[in-house]
């Protein structure tokens, strides 16, 4: 088990002081208040700085494409790939709106990718078919979370103080309804929806893949989140949680998107419970087992719009109001420095 | 009745059109998706331009003020009206932020105002209790509406394009409760909320004003919505009304705010009903009212962060989903640019 630091409950404290004295009856910022309380607690300032968010995507193949669990055939990851990289992806244009740095690593992807701007991090090219065996070895899961945990170590590097993951892998909701089936311990009928655009026929057969290789997984006897990752996850998968235990070691906060990101967070999770004390939700997705997998991980999402995308755009889409919850909390006068009469005893 | 204009279906249709061939699965934005469209009917164009928001907030005092509806004594309206000129009020970062010029309009603030930056409309220092008589004349309705509708125009005129009116006034939730269970005919008990931070035994004392005005005021067979906000309104809600009213006239959208915001545009429906077809609600707020108020305007908050200042706080905090939702829909590469495979068959 990892050994990860906990937030400065002094800051955060500190924090609720400040946010009380400022110019408006206390709580009627609602959770913009409780954000700015929370980064203080992270930054371990009273009055955090501003945002400087990193936006890495993940990007793998997924064996079971094959098995007709996607709308999308399986070569659409790589083009995406070529999408991030020309700017043209939602992702894109969210990064550049929030002058955040967009970063695409190629952890997984069953083609060449040959893009000078793509991180090369190939673990494996695709994952195995996870409903006929382990969907990678242990090695190779392990090689995958270090993969994102050296991204973000390279983010923070470079002064981030927001992380953002995202994912791009045609077959990957299937990998992650199987993950948090797992770690979540629940049915894949509540978990399994609809990915990219399945219809019902799809959507039942994606169930029935799922059960049997939750079956096929557990014969084996995994031993810890590294072990499921092995059996039933993806290498992107894998590369976001290793992403976010690390953003977790550093101490700096971090913005999870939709399903995948929230089953890449319950295998960090599984990995060091204190993981959740850095992760924000930004986001539920329309994807069905998303409002599960958060409330498994105890977070409240910041956004409700339906959004089933994934790349990291969910959290992207709610970084403004992390900005405008901080801008509050720094610009907004007293009571004293305003000469404003507080309320009736 | 006013003459309003109807949104440009066709620029709707075409920008749906456009969206379907962005490279996502359809609808996988969401309601970014359907924001991104209603603007394009609004403006007329596939493409929308990008927002350039202008808000004005309207101040006024209450009469009913002294009858302890509120947390806060009333010298507080004239206090914030000084601190949203200093630049220290929530809604002065949030405008800051959004590089959106701020308007204070004085419509009826107690006391004199003199701050050079305030833009001078009082049409009298506050209204009458409203427990007692008509919060004020019919005429003078007709002159806040008429305030309102004037700083639609100049904001307008400057170039927004999207209208966003705040309030400040202690005892308006009072107002703007009986104007929401005349015009929604609903129970004060269903509507009547804590304000700024009243206790319960405040707020039985505030149902039962509301209650009784309401009686008082109906057995004065009001005609109309101008009617209504003589008796039982406030001079910054029938400013706020007048606002949207001539800003749908000018075919402008209009981001609503909180409770004070949806008693507003229900007296704005009432005296031209197609002003709804250029509303989008930022956000539901904590207080009591605010939901039932926007299910009866027929609008989806954007929102739902437990906000309740006021100020137009509310809607200026989501105003970077709408920008996000435009800079997407305007900047995504299309399936046919991007060389992406569409869905299997």
């Amino acid at each position: 088990m990892r050994e990860l630091p906990l937030p400065d409950a002094g800051a955060g404290e500190r924090a609720r002081v400040r946010q009380d004295r400022l110019i408006k009856p206390r709580g009627a910022l609602g959770r913009l208040e409780e954000i700015a309380c929370w980064f203080a607690g992270r930054q371990k300032r009273t009055v955090p700085e501003s945002l400087r968010p990193a936006i890495t995507v993940f990007a793998a193949d997924h064996g079971v494409a094959r098995r007709g669990v996607s709308a999308y055939p399986p070569e659409v990851t790589a083009q995406m790939v070529a999408n991030f990289a020309r700017g043209g992806a939602a992702i894109s244009v969210l990064a550049r709106r929030l002058g955040a740095r967009l970063t695409v690593v190629d952890v997984g992807v069953a083609s060449a990718v040959k893009i000078e701007s793509v991180v090369s991090a190939k673990i494996r090219p695709g994952t195995a078919d996870l409903s006929l065996g382990p969907a990678m070895t242990r090695s190779e899961a392990e090689r995958a979370l270090a993969a994102g945990a050296e991204r973000a170590a390279g983010d923070t590097a470079t002064g981030a103080n927001l992380l953002i993951a995202g994912d791009m892998g045609i077959g990957n909701t299937t990998a992650s309804a199987c993950l948090v089936c797992a770690v979540a311990n629940e049915a894949p009928e509540r978990i399994v929806g609809h990915g990219a655009g399945l219809d019902e026929v799809g959507r039942a057969r994606k169930i029935e893949i799922v059960r049997s290789a939750l079956a096929r997984a557990r014969s084996r006897r995994p031993a810890d989140g590294i072990d499921w990752l092995a059996e039933v996850g993806g290498l992107e998968i894998a590369a976001m949680a290793g992403y976010y235990l690390e953003g977790a070691r550093r101490g700096v906060p971090l913005m999870l998107d939709g399903f995948i990101s929230a089953a890449a967070a319950l295998v960090a999770r599984a990995l060091a419970p204190r993981v959740t004390e850095w992760m924000l939700a930004g986001h539920v997705s329309a994807e069905r087992g998303h409002r599960i997998a958060l409330e498994c991980l105890g977070l409240t999402p910041l956004l409700d719009l339906g959004m089933r995308l994934g790349e990291g755009s969910g959290a992207a889409v709610a970084v403004p109001l992390i900005e405008a919850a901080l801008a509050l909390h720094a610009e907004m006068a007293t009571f004293d420095e305003a000469g404003v009469s507080e309320r009736n005893a």
